[in-house]
């Protein structure tokens, strides 16, 4: 799907579900938390502000409407967003359903515990579920 | 400064910079990190979509000019952008500088460890600095 250069770590870790205007959204394979992941089309960035307005304007309603997808199919607690990027430098954003007494509860996801891989039918129905609501 | 609510905990927390166009921009009182806080000045919003369209292009373009002037002063290595909102419900976005070896690098600042107070007068001189970069 992707034509632009995606870090390898970011591909290993999910699926692409669809590439939207601006953004590949990917489903990280981590069963724990439903986690997903924008990543704007564009070389070499690896800050928010280091895209064109026009671009962090695209990412915003990016992340809002994927953001308000996945509190629609999760009736989640809280969604988190971020954009850490310690590890991996290429800009990504991710945005999590986050639930009472979930595993870390109320501390944040990234860098807790081992990743537990979805059975492969589950991850394909969730993002199914996550594009028919985009 | 604030005539909106503000959560208790991130009036406790930290010591407002400035009210730009839409948030109150704060700095939280943990030396271990320069730390910035935007709080969009609306009464019972938790959750970024939950903005009108206009409140979160302002948000955006808020983000942008607290990243960049934190870039500029702290010539960090990386700026991370969260907003998780488990704990403190009110709608409030992160913007750290993190630099290689720093505590906790490369995971993430939340729930890490216990503030380290910020001696006031280099409190003061922060802000002071990012408020001259705005």
């Amino acid at each position: 799907m992707a034509t632009f250069p995606l870090d390898e770590r970011l591909q290993r870790d999910g699926i692409p579900i669809a590439s939207i205007g601006l953004c590949q959204l990917r489903l990280m394979n981590d069963r724990r938390w439903p986690w997903l992941i924008l990543i704007p089309q564009r070389p070499d960035v690896s800050e928010i502000f280091e895209l064109t307005p026009l671009d962090q304007t695209m990412l915003t309603f990016e992340i809002n409407i994927v953001a308000t997808a996945l509190k629609k199919v999760t009736d989640a607690d809280k969604i988190n967003i971020g954009a850490l990027g310690n590890i991996v430098r290429q800009l990504h954003v991710h945005i999590i359903a986050r639930r009472e007494g979930d595993p870390n509860w109320p501390g944040p996801v990234w860098g807790f515990g081992k990743a537990e891989p979805w059975p492969t039918d589950e991850q394909q129905v969730f993002a199914a579920g996550i594009l028919e609501n985009l």
